[in-house]
């Protein structure tokens, strides 16, 4: 019954009735349009997109969302870290903004819908909005994050965690972090002083694309996120002795290939016979001296693992050091490990606003999937300072990062309209 | 009985008796002086051999081992390779000559003992029978081979295996071979008219340190080379896809790291399975794109079968192969393979040969033991065009080309004397 009222009918109840401003949906082709016109600022050859942070293409598309932004009826904002913030204010000024956004900026031949579905569907939130003539009790404030890509580097420096020694790194756009954000009209000598305080805000939200291929493979619509995971990293040297591949007999070698590989394939098994999401990456492998006709000295690999739980890591890491060692033994080598700094903590969402996810997806008709999210997100940062939320959607095969990264408009809209909706439950619940 | 005669005794009776012939012996303190002053040609800081081919070091070594064959009696010449050759003449000048030696060239850093215990010994052989008047009814030949190391440059050219693109190639001294060749005497230009034709030679004979530490550690005195390997090798290429090591679910994943471990154990098993020699090697392991946040899309590697049989070789291959496959599937990914020309055809050792080395060492009490060589020699080469056969002694650790390598004094005495021996008994036996 609720969902056959006319929209006009639902709009004008809003203002009075939140349970029937639910209702509200964000205009889909506008939404895609704007995605459509963004992908043109940095688009290559390979229909890709070259719209690093700080480069020039960057620079034209933060003006087009800024316009956006306005049209949208925000004042809006650079901070000093070059982050765009858009503001709308509540009813009651008394109240903790709710933020939400995400980022323009693409790694090197990127896709055109990663870190944009999510900015385009905050401003166009706030859109509808507008035109339903809607005001929320919270203030609101819509926030495109400055170089995601290169290390998440505008929530970084909101949550006070861009030190001096980051501002020197050279981003894609082969500016210091400093020079690309003084580019983009913040001020890097005044990092320090913007960072935002615990509590100062009520919420975080951000949709992004899913990374991934769970959602896509399930044919699920909308992915809600436990967390964002935990990464460890180590180096495995397993030592045996190189030695002649001819003259030497199989009996008398210690070969450190062997341990290796059988680590290798000890890692995949103990990773998949827990419960869970946990996943565990042999990316490299370097033997010494490494050539064909000699017997390897040594055999290097890196171990990623990662998982919401930094405790179920570094379990899974202990049990495949005891199988490092004892496949080390076994085969007359030795093995050190070193574990590498990637400083990445895991980031849980808020229990009650993952919950409200769910609940605006289901209202909507859609289903749903909880899930880590593997990546790295600007939420991740955000997360330190207040309650977190992410939303996920489909993205073709899991592509990302890659000009054919694609996310169909209906899927889009879906996830605008969840963090409509979400929004417009997190305003009430937190009144 | 036949041992407590005087040497003297036997001396003169070896003039008509062969058998008691048999017990003459090599002057083992000689010996080890010559392979003393030997090593200081080219000694370096870390006690090693930097006595490359056509380097001074080499040239002045050349010069010296000369003067020993002079002294011993031999008429001394250099053939347009740049091969030493010292001829005695022979009661029956008729008869195809005897030919044995090895080299004195070594690897950059190298040690004093691979090629030069071989060649002073068969310089001591022919000085010890001068000393014993004993003529031989062949005519004698010792060679010292041109740039074994360089890639057995001298034997491929007395064989007529050294083609005008291999005259190119620059060898270790920074020379090429045609340039190293011509500042040791010879003359690349006329490297063609000196290849001998099969049957010119009674037989061929080198003694070589073993480069492996069968001998050392079974404590055996003596290697009776049952052949030189032949080897092949190939290039596996694992190809699964590429994908993001954090949002990639483990079910998910086509991880060429897999099969390829599995292949790695597969390896050593498949080669230990069967009973022989036989020795499969992975050096080299490569993964694309190797970082540890990536799960790689391609796993290259290398495997290497060395075998006396390349009949063995093939359908050791073939059964890894099919294992291959079977990996590659199992984890959903595609492997191809290159095989890779490395042109190391087996060479066996004479059977006749072989008997003799072993008896003549037994005469001597001392112990044997029956191997294939796993490394490449001239006698390789020389096997092209005579009946070869191959004496090795103890390594100490089953160490060479490295500066620590080392065989005692009694061990290289052993070595000279066991082919002295086999020298008389071929000299007999061909009549």
């Amino acid at each position: 019954m609720k969902k056959a009222l006319p929209y006009a009918l639902g709009i004008y109840l809003s203002c009075t009735t939140v349970s029937l401003a639910q209702d509200i949906l964000v205009n889909s082709d506008r939404l895609h349009q704007h995605l459509m016109h963004l992908s043109n600022y940095g688009k290559n050859d390979a229909q890709g997109s070259d719209r690093v942070a700080f480069s020039t293409h960057d620079m034209a598309a933060r003006e087009y969302v800024q316009g956006l932004m306005r049209e949208a009826g925000l004042e809006v904002k650079v901070d000093f870290a070059g982050n765009i913030i858009g503001k709308r204010a509540g009813k009651n000024s008394s109240l903790k903004p709710l933020a939400f956004g995400s980022h323009i900026d693409e790694v090197p031949n990127g896709g055109h819908y990663d870190g944009p579905v999510g900015s385009l569907s905050a401003i166009e939130v706030i859109q509808t909005l507008q035109e339903q003539n809607i005001q929320t009790e919270h203030p609101l404030e819509v926030i495109i994050f400055a170089n995601e890509e290169g290390g998440v580097v505008g929530s970084r420096a909101m949550v006070g965690q861009l030190n001096e020694e980051a501002l020197k790194v050279v981003s894609n756009a082969g500016l210091s972090q400093a020079e690309g954000i003084t580019r983009i009209g913040g001020n890097p000598e005044k990092i320090a002083e913007m960072a935002r305080k615990k509590g100062e805000l009520a919420a975080f939200l951000e949709l992004h694309i899913e990374q991934g291929a769970n959602l896509y493979n399930e044919k699920v619509n909308i992915g809600v996120v436990e967390g964002i995971v935990a990464i460890e990293w180590w180096e495995f040297t397993f030592t045996g002795k190189a030695n002649h591949a001819g003259t030497t007999p199989m009996s008398l070698r210690k070969d450190p290939m062997l341990p290796a590989a059988k680590f290798i394939l000890a890692v995949n098994e103990t990773i998949r016979a827990e419960e869970g999401k946990q996943v565990g990456t042999v990316g490299k492998i370097e033997a010494s001296p490494g050539v064909g006709n000699v017997i390897p000295g040594q055999v290097k690999l890196t171990l990623e693992i990662r998982d919401l739980s930094s405790e179920k890591i570094w379990s899974l890491y202990e049990d495949l050091e005891k199988q490092a060692k004892k496949f080390a033994e076994e085969y007359g080598v030795e093995v050190s490990i070193t574990h590498i700094e990637v400083a990445s903590k895991p980031a849980m969402a808020d229990e009650s606003i993952r919950q409200m996810i769910k609940e605006s997806a289901e209202a909507l008709g859609l289903t749903t999937m909880s899930l880590p999210s593997g990546a790295g997100h600007d939420a991740q940062e955000m997360a330190r300072i207040a309650p977190m939320g992410m939303i996920f959607i489909p993205s073709k095969d899991g592509i990302s990062h890659a000009p054919d990264e694609f996310s169909s408009k209906e899927d889009m809209a879906n996830g605008a309209n969840v963090l409509l909706k979400t929004i417009l439950t997190l305003d009430k619940k937190l009144n």
